[in-house]
């Protein structure tokens, strides 16, 4: 099963390991460690993320993870961000309450509510050890800590709500003009019970959150972008997604306002860019009854995964002025000018990551590659020197100097050419370039393509504005002389 | 004083806000927000360490923030890292009483051990109400949490703790084949006792560390750089530092090993190439007395700050196999083959970013400035159409779609062309480009310097390879031709 292959490869190539601590017991679930190419290639969603907030004019911040309770009863998340647990008092396993009666009553309507469920419980035993079941229990998602020696402080559980508390800051920094947005990328903890998504729901994770506030009177009539794009959306009362483009969306009253339209095609446009297969995206409004009392609408990018089905990679929310106006009544701090909306893209880069690289796992007879789109790849120029003599370390180490500047570079000279070729088709670095006798001579070398395993020969002069061709997506053929060798 | 005019530019112009949540009176003492340019010029600063250690072969992983108790346990922080604090019965202030002790008795010497400071602490008054003191209590340095329902946990206090529990999963990288480096740029958190010193002591902050895992005797013959450098080296048992190159350094038995002095040559590199003033750095040797007693030797790169002194920003440490050994007891794993050495380099971002700020802060007459070393500006270059009509903006936003994939550029189009340079010059952006009516017509544009302010006019299709030049450091009127405008 491509799950199982995935995470496989992901483990021993050095993606994903964990659970982590993984030596302690084998760890606790919920925590992974992202190992050495999986950092490469999270960093480089991270950046395609913020280069793509970035180009529409949103700008970076980075607040504090931890915030003390008076923000999270503001926001919201002290009183109602819990889940309902259940735990056996003979065998003592816990289990989430709401899962374990979709699970045990499929044919039961699920209402989050306490009497309701505790009714429900009583007809379930224990999937453990049978005992009957009973005692619900909110259980606060939020993990607490505290500052100095007695102040009752939460490890955010998003991002977006320390991006929020600086609205004065913003509106001095933009001049009190409106709308402006800003992001954030960063750490978000949640203390999911007993979770088990692999990297899709874990207690630590990376949020990519992006807000742009704005007045109310402008959400109909101001666009970051063009609208043209046709996106599959699948509205809460359809069974099927449809392929529209943003402007007819509008008009057919399918979305809220043109300025929610915008950052819905701007958050579509990232997630291309990152390059999932476009077939296996969606783009699913919540249900009115899901929508919390403020939020005016709100949409979810849902990502079609081998293992777990369709998954939310990313949500946009209109929050109309909730935020703002609870933290200027918590804080006492009275707001500059009007309180503007604030519409919302919410990235989670852990399930992007994953995403990519089970999208770019390829199988044929005994090779196993990764193909992930140009550019794309943890590493974008493995160096090796065909053998480990006769100058060819040395040069190769040069070739190596004059690219790491641009590129993400991996010098590599153990074991055959062969091998190191497999190895770099496994991880999916995007070319190979190796050092020959020949290149001592003549200052060239062959550069091979990991999509087809085809390669060409450059001279090193070359290389660089080659390399940036590849990287932008040219035909990989038509950028030197193509050269057949054997491979060992 | 420059510390009041630094951080009143940094506050008004968005790189440090805070304390944070700033809405919440006025913040908790120990957090900040990095606003838009401070985390631009951040995330320069990150991608210099990253650039750094990847040139060296070092490899980032990312591991969880959070750890469970047991893990503390083996590191020592759960016994070891905690400051002695003392509370005033009356007016409850608190006080680490180290240091409330240095400042109030200066003339004797403070020693680390309980029944010494409860002794000392009876000689003095309470600071604010003149009550007396007594009571040393210890504090932990660490901040608690729980996972799941019931696991006793703690926020990193360091990155190093995570990066090392991963030796085994390196091992198997590798090939088994050691020397190997890594490192990990994130968040650790430390609860200190009412911190004080603005960025330099924070709860909250991002540390990059690098280790490098040898083998006990190859430390004595292995090295990653060739060691020419010279260093400013200020031995414990010496006054003034001097500039000594490593190898000297090795052969006068200044330094323990030759892996050990690479390893500072290398984080003394990184430092210069953030490009921090050489002429305020300096290498100090931690006392015999205060090294921990698994440590071989530790040196610390300083920085003289105009408000604090000399502050670290940056240490090195030979912590020889103490960690994977105790990690390796505690966890009940026999790591494979013979255990290594870990030699570690340990930098404080924030610190380097503030830093590098107040190294930049220039003043004179009327005009203030900050002269980031070229290419550290927060914003590489912001595209500014001359006026807001005639098409100016129009083709000032396709230079900026053109730019904007190289560099880190900001479209800015209002207020005068004089203010905006001005605003542009107190944030440090390497350069402007001015798109005016001439441009419509000869598609050249005028660039300005930060530096001199001097202008020189560039077709728009050199753009990406002038700009290219001045961010390596190319003599900037060598490249294009001067022009002289009035500025209003």
């Amino acid at each position: 099963m491509a799950f199982d292959k995935v995470s496989d490869l992901a483990k021993r190539r050095g993606f994903i390991w964990g659970p982590s601590p993984n030596i302690y017991n084998g760890g606790v679930s919920g925590f992974y460690d992202w190992g050495i190419n999986g950092k490469l290639l999270k960093n480089k969603v991270e950046s395609v993320i913020r280069k793509g907030f970035s180009s529409y004019s949103f700008f970076e911040v980075e607040s504090p993870t931890i915030m003390p309770k008076i923000v999270w009863e503001a926001s919201g998340h002290y009183s109602n961000f819990f889940d309902f647990t259940v735990e056996c008092k003979k065998c003592k396993s816990t289990y989430r309450a709401d899962n374990l009666i979709k699970e045990s009553l499929p044919n039961e309507k699920v209402i989050l509510e306490m009497s309701s469920l505790e009714k429900q419980i009583k007809k379930i035993k224990c999937p453990n050890c049978k005992s009957p079941l009973e005692n619900i229990k909110k259980y606060s998602l939020m993990m607490s800590t505290t500052i100095g020696s007695d102040k009752e402080s939460f490890l955010r559980p998003e991002t977006a709500t320390t991006t929020y508390l600086l609205y004065p800051e913003y509106h001095r920094f933009f001049r009190t003009k409106l709308p402006f947005g800003v992001f954030q990328i960063g750490k978000a903890y949640r203390n999911e019970v007993s979770p088990r998504q692999h990297v899709f729901r874990t207690r630590e994770f990376t949020q990519a959150e992006a807000q742009l506030f704005i007045l109310k009177k402008d959400k109909s009539n101001i666009s970051l972008s063009d609208l043209k794009t046709k996106l599959p959306l699948l509205s809460y009362d359809k069974k099927d997604p449809i392929d529209i483009e943003m402007e007819k969306a509008l008009k057919n009253k399918m979305l809220k306002s043109k300025a929610y339209a915008s950052i819905l095609e701007i958050a579509y446009e990232i997630i291309a860019n990152i390059g999932l297969d476009k077939k296996r995206i969606r783009i699913k409004q919540h249900h009115p009854d899901e929508l919390a009392h403020y939020a005016l609408d709100a949409w979810d990018i849902e990502y079609k995964t081998e293992r777990f089905g369709w998954m939310e990679v990313c949500g946009i929310h209109d929050r109309q002025d909730y935020d703002l106006k609870r933290h200027s009544e918590y804080s006492k701090t009275k707001f500059p000018g009007e309180i503007p909306h604030i519409l919302e893209i919410a990235c989670g880069v852990e399930r992007l990551t994953y995403c990519l690289l089970e999208n770019s796992f390829r199988e044929e007879k005994d090779r196993v590659w990764l193909q992930f789109p140009r550019g794309m790849g943890p590493i974008d120029v493995a160096v090796l020197p065909l053998i480990q003599k006769d100058g060819l370390p040395e040069k190769a180490k040069q070739v190596f100097k004059m690219l790491e500047k641009n590129f993400v570079c991996l010098y590599d000279e153990s074991g055959s050419i062969g091998r190191r070729y497999a190895r770099n088709d496994e991880i999916g670095t995007t070319i190979t370039c190796t050092i020959d006798h020949m290149s001592l001579k003549d200052n060239s070398i062959t550069l091979r393509d990991v999509y087809t395993t085809r390669q060409i020969r450059v001279k090193i002069s070359d290389l660089k504005k080659v390399i940036d061709c590849i990287m932008d997506g040219e035909d990989f053929l038509k950028l030197g002389k193509e050269v057949h060798t054997r491979v060992k």
